[in-house]
């Protein structure tokens, strides 16, 4: 397997496809940009595949290639980590519909040989999970020894145990609900609106000028920014502390509109840093696909029906989360119950908000560890 | 009183000012676009003052000149209502920076016979406080029985009982806190960037065109209108509910980007409708004003220092506004019985969310009447 150019960093591979997606549309082919950490065992049953968030990526574990910085959850995954490398066969491949090299709105339109733009069809979270179970098949994992994700990763897990559950021996899910609220959908729109507000959008088509919307993005980006994190952390972090700058006497107001409170410096720094690291359409795309989803609404209208007793589940929440609040979890919990799956839920204390599952809460760690080797020793 | 004009609805006033403003800036002359109803009684003790929020203005109780609705507070304020023109003497202006007609951004800059646009001096709570100080004296108005506002109209009533507790004799303030935290900040500076990200905001330079930055002034509204509303009112309001649309199947997903869902159509509407009565710099600054409000840092950074036991207080919070929440009102409380002043506070119960005060809540009525009826038989 060491000499397999499947397996390893900064992967990709074109698949033939045609991956048929919810909204009608054939997909053909399909790229995916994918990474590969330690090596699958001879009974190929050390599998785990891990699911990223709206802005993340596949770099889990290994330096991001346009920001420099390391993983994003190298808390969770590495070298003595709840999924290690030295034991587990790791996956985590970037999304449909995202820009870190798996077919999305930037790619190119083998029809037009132009970019989609808004031509991509819109995807939802259960195509992002049929694109992940081709790429399975291509790297010859059939069973998963665990799906894992937070956040919009958690509705790839709960996707992934309703429509592959032969496939997924264990799901941790955390900070995620089965379906997004209004509230949730709202700031959602607000996000999107801020792009297509931005004259640069020029409806999708920027590529060819690479002029993307970056105003647009960045306030879309400030906007989500907020419900990442707890208003007690915020307070915490920043209070109504003033920015220390030249030329203005210290913690005195500007009586101007530069960024007097520090808070406004740091959402400043979140917007512009993200235009680098992500397209605006990519952006539309995957919030479109996070407010489709509805995994209840996919089964009849009830949740218990998405789940079987194949698969048993880990849910975590966390008590500051007010984006995906607790009660979103339990409602998963009480389908589960009702499907007779086995689940353990636990809601964890942290002062950072929906951001806690991406953070230091060793309590995550502890809970992650322990339910995954249970289900490894079982 | 019947014929003298400075009485009555749409009223105006130029005081030669000047007003010195907390940021520095003397301005002058002060305009100040007002409205009163009722009487001043013989003794002129029954002048109650009107505080309006952030993009309210002094149509109270008389239909809004630009978009023929009702007045903002109906409910509380007009005949066999709390606040009663024939009983009370109610006195409702345009706060300093808004665009009703007061001072702001889009008047006229004497030295320049050009709109002020940005070089509007940045104005604070306390200096809209003090320009309304300046009309109670043209009006002949002394002592107020009362101030009451709710949101950014509680936190002047805050201010008016710090920075003139000799002239009212009750304060009534409604759902609101004695600072802006890092949270509400962070949304202001949102709408800000919104604002000031659309070419059309042109530095604040966009009266001569009568082309303002529509697009952005749009998107600033659509994030503060989510935070006026409760997650489990848009819940209950919206849901997931699709949009009935002519050509798409009823309750069918587009998999397009127009308004799916009830709830972004909603917000869009929000949003559109606000760039027609609302002025994008004024929307600068008063929401500049509102994050700069600290009324402990006013009095050394102790917030029982600005209360005196002049002034009977009564303060009122909703269990489902996360935007001032109740934790907010009990600190003012705590406050104010450090300060010995005689204080009366309620948490109501409200599906609204910070709009609650401006809703059908029929227990805020009975609050309020109580506590001004026993300030005027005292």
């Amino acid at each position: 397997m060491i000499d397999d150019s499947r397996f390893g960093l900064a992967r990709s591979v074109t698949l033939a496809g045609p991956l048929r997606l919810d909204g009608g549309a054939r997909l053909a082919p399909v790229e995916i940009a994918y990474e590969t950490y330690g090596a699958l065992n001879a009974d190929r049953s050390n599998a785990i595949l891990i699911c990223h968030a709206l802005t993340g990526d596949q770099h889990v574990a290994s330096v991001h290639p346009r920001t420099g910085k390391p993983g994003w959850w190298t808390r969770m995954v590495g070298t003595g980590r709840p999924i290690d490398p030295a034991r587990h066969f790791i996956v985590c491949a970037n999304v449909l519909g995202s820009c870190l090299g798996s077919s999305g709105p930037a790619s190119i339109d083998p029809k037009k040989d132009a970019p989609f733009a808004m031509r991509f069809p819109v995807i939802t979270i259960r195509d992002m999970v049929r694109a992940q179970a081709m790429l399975l098949d291509h790297l010859g994992v059939g069973m998963l020894s665990a799906v894992v994700g937070g956040s919009m990763g958690g509705m790839q897990v709960l996707e992934w145990a309703a429509t592959y559950p032969d496939r997924v021996r264990s799901a941790v899910a955390i900070a995620t609900a089965a379906r997004h609220s209004a509230q949730n959908i709202a700031f959602h729109e607000v996000g999107r609106q801020a792009i297509m507000a931005d004259p640069k959008w020029n409806r999708g088509d920027y590529y060819a000028d690479n002029d993307p919307p970056a105003a647009g993005l960045a306030v879309a980006r400030m906007a989500a920014h907020i419900t990442y994190l707890s208003e007690a952390g915020l307070t915490e972090k920043f209070g109504r502390r003033l920015q220390a700058r030249p030329g203005k006497q210290d913690g005195a107001k500007s009586f101007g509109f530069d960024a007097d409170f520090q808070i406004e410096s740091y959402l400043r720094h979140q917007g512009i840093s993200f235009v680098d690291r992500f397209d605006a359409n990519s952006y539309l795309y995957i919030t479109r696909a996070m407010d489709y989803f509805d995994l209840a609404e996919e089964h009849g209208g009830l949740l218990a029906n998405a789940f079987d007793k194949a698969t048993r589940f880990c849910l975590v929440s966390f008590d500051t989360d007010w984006l995906y609040p607790t009660a979103e979890s339990r409602a998963i919990v009480h389908a589960l119950n009702a499907a007779g799956a086995p689940v353990s839920f636990v809601e964890l204390s942290s002062p950072f908000g929906h951001d806690a599952f991406l953070l230091d809460v060793p309590d995550l760690n502890r809970v992650v560890d322990g339910f995954l080797r249970a289900g490894e020793n079982a």
